[in-house]
């Protein structure tokens, strides 16, 4: 025979009772939204409502993002040769690390280091520049802040709106406000880096109490939807075997509208 | 260089903007949940808040079944080599297949056949029961009914009650009345097998307009923060290479409790 | 406890002694070729040393093919997001499908379907341009005959030169000669479709007594040091996330040599 | 358009030519082994033929190990789910990371700072010491020493007796030299721990000059082969969805036999 019983603290499993982390399946459905259930299953206790909404907002930010991140040049690839959809997803899933959705837990690793560094929120600005140093001393870029094309990503001002409706603040011994420093001390240095949306989830989510390592996990959860996607679309327009061109495509769907 | 530019309908990148067919991304955050935002990159519209309520009950109904389903065996048997999150989670996905999680989609599938065996609502019954003959005789199941431990499914009644609020129908010639016509068919047989969770989704996702090709695909947006969880759990907790017994475990986590 | 002890005819483990189908690996180490291991693993039985020999020449036949093919694209591309080489590897393998490496089994098929419609082997030639007939009514092509690139590609000669070193036969009623049979109509229809490398190889593998169904199996085994090269050179040349054009490379590797 | 032509030095592709390393596939077929392709590949040079066997012999060593390696589990656990053969592959693959097949590079690496540490081979038990005080310091094992199963495992003799017959040498500054010198001081320490299969592949490799993050590559290699069997016996002999218990299975295959 194998090993002892071993233990898991996640789900229940009775006749006609699935409890995740205690709750009842049945009762969270309707009543909790799909953020909210993440938040519970990952930190083991349930969110106020709008920290479930902030959860649903933090998802929603990154379902997708466009035809070229290589998690979807490797899905569109795999699903290519005639490969099964959930095939096709898990290479998609093989390619989120820490080049690819990593610069989420990288900058919550960091905004940690500088709130480690300072003795209270006025010193922050001091430990971010320290931090700063440090990271270029061995070589390293700051993540979470500046971005090619989005100079002014709304959806991190979005992010840090719907996280103060939430009760979590840009003051204070927090990474939300350690985020802001690291943003003075770029100014101060002459650079327009401005925090991105990779950056706010992790200050957002290392203040809701993730660590980093659970953080390309929520980054996984929130992709998946694009992948299948993608995966889908792929298996319906495009012939088997094409080469892919991983810059030169087009959009062909539904005009710009609001809701 | 590469073959022509080729198209993709699903989303537009453009400086300080991504639109998921055609909506501001920055615009959903906080004001649809991420089960809307499922339907809306699936389906390419949003659905009404009620839909959008149940689509966030179907994910959460399946966000995790405990420790034994094989897509959480291979995820913690491939964590328990050293491997990385992201490497761990795909062999999760890559178990969700005809025999985990497919039962959602055979049945959607089955039940558009007593569908379009019937000319009205009033022949569902008899078209249901041609159906049952049908698969049979080729030495198959109907996908969807009955359970070996859940006999009476607190999630598929709660599913039920969901759908309706959100405007769908048991009655008329919809899936969801095709499934209670399977049902009563079973009943005359003398063989308890009520519907239970996975054929629940598949008439409520073939009634919203899902193909049911696409629906082991909103099954794997709805296991992702399990297998993080589980993966999580094993790195920390177990030692590398363990044996994992697929059945004698037990659970130790939060006692039961209410929202 | 689980289910039933289960059964295994693959390998047996004593203290001191690794046994594949019956022999101990200690004696297999230098005495027989990796593709007689490969023959022996998945057939059951040692081959001659010939057919040994025309194993290896099959799985080396097929170690690489360049950077453009769809499993080299997806290792290359889950590489270049930071990923371990087994993650990168395993990307590369999702992608060998029926539409890559594929064509090795429907020909071994397809030629199989000749033979049972011949009477003896003055009727293959009939029964070629039945089944011929047959897929082009389905809207299907004959895998393993004619190339793009390579119109008279050596490595089919080479391999069926090996084949008859080994004791198979272009004659009689073997799946080597339903291959020529094929060819044969070809040319009665003005094509010049030569059997290519997948057709030699399916019909060889046919020939050693391989179901179909394991032939792409025989693929990923020789496709993996190819990939492992491929992910090798990606990780200390390329630089992370770089856009893989598709189509757009160099060969800079040593010059044309011989043995 | 994507970025420039990017180069690759592994394989040129021609109008009828293939060529890995500047070598023609065709010449390389039926005059080398694969295992002497392996090294080519790899290495970007073509082997003595001694060399060549040896390198056989090494994979044809790790060819397969049973039933329970975590490689095996994943693959036959995401079989059972009704995966294709190559999903079910890659969950394998995805399984060999440090903790399995990892002990090869571990052992390597050891052996190299052994070999840095000596002035010449008879500082080597010395060095040696080290070496293993440095890995205790920090909490870590010696790899490639010592086995639970096989506590005289003739594979590790027979690659020594092949690696001398390829002019490889277990006295002066070698891997070799280093692995009998860690065996030595084990000795010392009153530890019966010989050097196993991993370990003799480890400093074996290392003395063909194969960089330590190279080798699990070439483990990768040997076990693909024993995945296809397993996946394709799972397929074969097994039902869908069964708990597969990772200790408790017999072997029912051929009787011990000999070449």
């Amino acid at each position: 025979v194998s090993e002892h019983t071993w233990k898991t603290a996640i789900t229940k499993i009775e006749p006609n009772f699935v409890r995740v982390r205690g709750y009842d399946i049945a009762e969270l459905m309707g009543r909790v939204s799909f953020g909210s259930a993440v938040h519970l299953i990952l930190q083991g206790k349930l969110p106020s409502e709008p920290v479930g909404k902030l959860m649903d907002a933090i998802v929603v930010s990154s379902i997708d993002h466009g035809a070229t991140p290589p998690s979807v040049l490797a899905a569109r690839t795999v699903a290519s040769t005639g490969a099964s959809l959930s095939q096709s997803v898990a290479a998609g899933i093989l390619s989120i690390n820490a080049s690819h959705g990593g610069a989420i837990q990288d900058c919550a690793t960091a905004l940690g280091d500088v709130l480690r560094k300072a003795k209270d929120d006025s010193a922050l600005d001091d430990a971010a520049a320290q931090v700063l140093d440090g990271l270029k001393a061995s070589g390293k870029r700051m993540s979470g802040f500046g971005h090619r094309v989005h100079t002014a990503d709304p959806r991190t001002a979005r992010l840090f709106e719907l996280a103060q409706q939430a009760g979590l603040s840009e003051s204070g011994m927090t990474h939300m406000a350690a985020a802001r420093a690291v943003e003075r001390v770029f100014v101060t240095q002459g650079k327009a880096l401005p925090i991105n949306v990779d950056g706010a989830i992790g200050a957002i989510l290392a203040d809701l109490g993730f660590a980093p390592e659970v953080m390309n996990g929520i980054f996984m959860v929130a992709r998946v939807p694009g992948l299948v996607a993608h995966v889908s679309e792929e298996q319906a327009r495009e012939k088997r075997m094409r080469k892919i061109d991983p810059v030169n495509h087009a959009y062909d769907g539904p005009k710009d509208r609001s809701i």
